[in-house]
Order: C-alpha cells, then sequence, then structure tokens
C-alpha cells in the first residue's frame, strides 16, 4: 500500500505532513507556501482586487493538452484575468479517494507546479482531506485566485455595447471534444487535443493598448452560452457570422459525427473580448501576437436589443437563434 | 425527480443559473456576488493580506451544534483570522452529488449564509459542479477567505518564544466528539455539541490590547498536534498543566468510553493563543469577554529546548511527552 494513498494522510498529523512535504511543497513550493502556517501573508495589492474559484472534478486526470493540474490553474488564473486582473495568488484544496495511486498525485502536482510558474502565479496555500474509497472519484481539485485589478473600469458582463466588435482568441470547442473523445475512447476522434491555456499575459496586453468592455472565457456551455449570459447581462442583441468562427476541422468532423455543437462545447483557452469597433484590428492583433491567440478571430457585433437575443448568421446565409444551453451535455468535463 | 438534484445544474447553461438563483444567492447573495460575473470585484485593502483554503467533507451533513456549512464559514474564517487579519471575504465551490435532497442543500445554504452573515464576511464568488451518482458522497465545500492583516508582526506558528504564557480559548474535544457520536448514533455519549463558532471578533479584540506571538485553531489533529507544530516551528519546549485543561465532563467520559484522547480530537472554534507571560492575565480576560471564550484557560507556558518537545504534567504530578497525531482517529471530521 506504500504506492496508494492511505486514509491517514488527511489526519491533519504526521502523515498529513509527509504528503504536503513529498507531493505539494517539492512540486510547487515557494517562500510564502513554505511558511504552512493556517493562512497565507501576502503582501499589500495597490489597486481592487478580483477573486474567483472553481472546482475541478474532470474525468479522465490526463487528456491530450492536459489535465486536471493543468486546468486547475489556467482555469482560475483566467477566470481573475477576465475582470481586467493580474491574477498573483492561489490556494488549492484538494480532496483525495483513498487508494489514490501516488504516482498520479504526483504528476498532477507536478502538473500544477509547472502550469503556474509558466502563467505567472504562485500557490501560496492549501487544504488535502481524504476520503473513503468511494466517497470521491480519484481527486477533486478547487483553487481560488486573487489579482490586482489593472483598470480603472474592469471588463464586466454587463458592460458590452451597441456598437462593440466580439473577438474570439481562438478555436472552439477542442476541450469538450477532447474530454468526450477520451472519455469514451473514441478511435475515430483523433489530432484534438485540450487547448487548456493561461491567458493572463495576453489579456494584460490587451487591456494595456484598448478599452475593453467584456471578457469572458466560454467555459462550461461553450461560446454561445456565454453570449447568452452577456446579452442579457448587458441588454443588448449579439450577432455572429459562422463562417468567420475559428473551429479546427477535427472538431467540426468529430462533432458532425457524434450530433455535437461545437458552440456548446467547454473551452479552457479561450476568451471572448468586447471592443469599441474602431479599436477590434488594433486588439485582433494584440491577441494574434500571444502564443495563445494565433488564430483569433473578429466573430461578431454587438447591436441594441432590449430582448437580448444571440442570432447566428449561417454558412449558407440564413439566421437562426443562438440559445442558451438548457441542460449538460456531459458532466466533469472540467 | 423535481425535490432531487440533476447533472444540468453543473453544466453552466440555463439549470445551473435557476441553481445558483433558487439556493445560493437566495441565502447568501449580496451586491458583490450578485454581479455572476466570472471573478468578484473587490475594494483595495490599505495592509497586507491574509488567504487561507479548507475543504470540506464531513459526515453527517448535520450535527449537534453544526453543519457542513457552518463550518466551511467558520473553519476558513477562523484560518484567515489566526494570522491576525480581519476575514473580509469567502470563495464556495461546491461539488455536489446527483440526486442529492434539493432541501439538503437548501439547509446548507442557509447556513452557510447566516454563518457569514454572524461572522461578518461576505461569500463574494463560487462555483458548482454537480457530478454523477456514486462520484462524491452528497456535498463537498470548499472556501477560500481573504482578509486585511491587522497587526505589523502577524502570528505565526514560527513566532513562540521562551516565557510565552500558553491560553486556550475554551473546551477541548467537542467537536470530534461529537461527529463520532453522531456518525456512530452512539446513545452513551449525550450533550455534547460542537464547538464551531467564528473567533474573528475575539482575535480583533486579543490583538488590540495584546502582543500576541502565535495563534492557531487546533482543528484536525487537535491540541496535541497543533502544539508539536508550533514547537517545531518556533523550536521551543511546550509544557502543558493537564488539570488547568477546559474539557467538558460529558466529552471526558464519552471519550474514555471510546478509548479516545480528547487532546487529539478536531476543535472548531478554539483557539490557542501565545502570549508573553506578563499580559497572560488581560489576554485571558479578553477572551473570556467574548462568547466564544468563556472558558478560556492558561494551560501552559513555553521553554527552551532544541529538540522541541510537549511535555504534558499529568494531573496525578507525573510527565509524559504529548506527541503528534501519527494516523487518523477518523476520515471526514470536518
Amino acid at each position: 500500500m506504500a504506492d496508494h494513498l492511505l486514509l491517514d494522510a488527511g489526519s491533519g498529523g504526521m502523515a498529513s505532513q509527509r504528503l504536503i512535504g513529498e507531493y505539494f511543497t517539492q512540486a510547487f513550493g515557494n517562500p510564502i507556501l513554505n511558511v504552512l502556517d493556517d493562512a497565507a501573508l501576502l503582501e499589500a495589492f495597490t489597486g481592487k482586487m478580483a477573486m474567483s474559484t472553481d472546482g475541478y472534478t474532470v474525468t479522465p486526470l490526463f487528456f491530450p493538452g492536459g489535465s486536471i493540474g493543468t486546468l486547475a490553474v489556467h482555469g482560475t488564473v483566467n477566470d481573475v484575468a477576465m475582470l481586467g486582473a493580474r491574477p498573483r495568488y492561489l490556494s488549492c484544496a484538494f480532496v483525495l479517494e483513498e487508494g489514490l495511486e501516488l504516482e498520479i498525485l504526483g504528476r498532477v502536482a507536478n502538473d500544477m507546479g509547472e502550469a503556474a510558474k509558466k502563467a505567472g502565479v504562485l500557490i501560496v496555500t492549501g487544504d488535502t482531506k481524504v476520503v473513503p474509497k468511494g466517497s470521491c472519484d480519484q481527486i477533486f481539485i478547487t483553487t481560488t485566485g486573487i489579482g490586482e485589478i489593472l483598470v480603472p473600469h474592469p471588463p464586466s458582463g454587463h458592460a458590452a455595447k451597441p456598437g462593440d466588435a466580439i473577438i474570439v482568441s481562438g478555436s472552439l470547442g477542442d476541450h469538450g471534444l477532447t474530454i468526450m473523445a477520451a472519455r469514451e475512447d473514441l478511435p475515430f476522434v483523433s489530432d484534438v487535443r485540450s487547448d487548456s491555456a493561461p491567458l493572463n499575459g495576453l489579456v494584460q496586453d490587451l487591456l494595456a493598448a484598448c478599452q475593453v468592455h467584456v471578457l469572458r472565457d466560454p467555459t462550461r456551455g461553450g461560446f454561445a452560452t456565454t453570449l447568452n449570459e452577456i446579452a442579457k447581462q448587458s441588454k443588448v442583441g449579439i450577432r455572429i457570422r459562422e463562417r468567420d468562427l475559428p473551429i479546427h476541422e477535427s472538431v467540426r468532423s468529430g462533432c458532425s459525427f457524434m450530433g455535437l455543437d461545437p458552440l456548446y462545447l467547454a473551452n479552457e483557452g479561450k476568451c471572448l473580448c468586447f471592443v469599441p469597433e474602431a479599436e477590434a484590428q488594433k486588439a485582433l492583433a494584440i491577441m494574434r501576437s500571444s502564443p495563445f491567440g494565433q488564430e483569433a478571430a473578429i466573430v461578431g457585433s454587438v447591436h441594441e436589443d432590449p430582448s437580448a437575443r444571440v442570432i447566428l448568421e449561417t454558412a449558407i446565409g440564413g439566421e437562426r437563434l443562438l440559445g442558451m444551453l438548457e441542460g449538460a451535455q456531459l458532466p466533469r468535463i472540467c
């Protein structure tokens, strides 16, 4: 059983300390985390703050392009960035299943450490619970991020304005289809990989140069659901040009085979950005200069419409209402 | 199935929004949370910050003196307070099991709302995942708290000094024994209830009046394990007088019956405070003036000892080494 997690490791005693030392401080330790007090002591921010939290329950734990560890860092980093903030610190709380292979835990922790390093954030405090076998499925991670707001008027889903151009930072549906394919072990869906990536650098460059009204990352519910949320929050209409949407051919064909719509699939390294039409080309160029925005495209615009409809101008010249996701396409996608 | 949670509610679509509206913003909504952007926008703090996170997996969900909802607020509020900070904001992330009775979710959310109100903190952002039946046990909650540091030299487990007096804010072992009794349905353990409580008010009063070296809340691992952590971190010896320890008679007899040591049981509304001997009576009086510190007692002292031993002076005049908890007394205690 030395290769498997024991209940003792969640007790708060010696076994907990060993687990923390061998897996967590080893993978993402830093001077703040290593103090191991009840809370982390952080320097003051100069301005307003953003705070965001997400639980990660994805299955399988590892998939092409990422893992629960990369998602747990990128997802929360991105949510903080979407408020126009520079993410600085993350906390992480693990719920682990008794009997978990420790090699798996080590790989997840290492993925978190690498992702945090690349995103330029520190994991400063954490918690570990171990529950009896059968009480959870392997590993759940909750991360919470805080960051410094970079602009006087932070972007918000409530701030879309008629005349705004809508830019998406890259291809849609990759993460969702990757998880489905990995879970079902579908041989006919190949060449898809999760887009799990940190967007804070791209966002910081955008904010420095453009007047950004809305930033959102279309995770669960996908592109279409996120647009509907923004339309409702801002009480505006949105028009999207289907032919301009960046969707990888592998995703298009995989979705077609499985009867899925890529516009409702989760993304984990993409953002939607609303800027005044006059700034659209500049924003697009900035996105494309980022390693995570090379396929960015201007895909639509905002209009007056008190009923807050999202309309898709289809590739063949028609129009259809793009509704909100009602239920779930797939549980445990992130 | 309308009384039970469906997978759809974790999809990020309409069903998610209904769940959030009906259960969460209803129970603990506030102007910051209700914006429902990807992250919460918070005012700047003036000084340094404390950040802490904890996962809550307690079973049963409800027990005498509290619930997973009260713990999820009090536990994190207390961890932030232990760094000498005033807790201000909490995030909360739920992992919920498909099929969960919605009435249970409502009670837990209401408990969180009430606890947050009493502790004077706002729940400003959150996340909800729903996993298929059998992938988790009912409800797991992770909360993360941030607060403003109130003093130039925050208390730390590394700051105990020879000559310090050790004060405990009240009786020991109540939470741990309550959970064991509730889980095993032990009829012979009566009159025990969890001490789940917010300590931020008590801590704020202490910090305003005394030079506090160490503050820690003895949760998992209990009083004895926490003292060992402090002794090791500060490289000092600790002596505890058994006869001065506040332990309720019901806990003493329950532990004796079950073969447990109350010094290793979890507490959820207690703190250990180390102050210079000269300030001990003042600190004691301040604790006792709080509704959550009425049974506070001075129970020991700090000495030079490079081997960092914790010694219990027993009630009958002997001495014994009080070691650290090795494994687990009980999983899912908090």
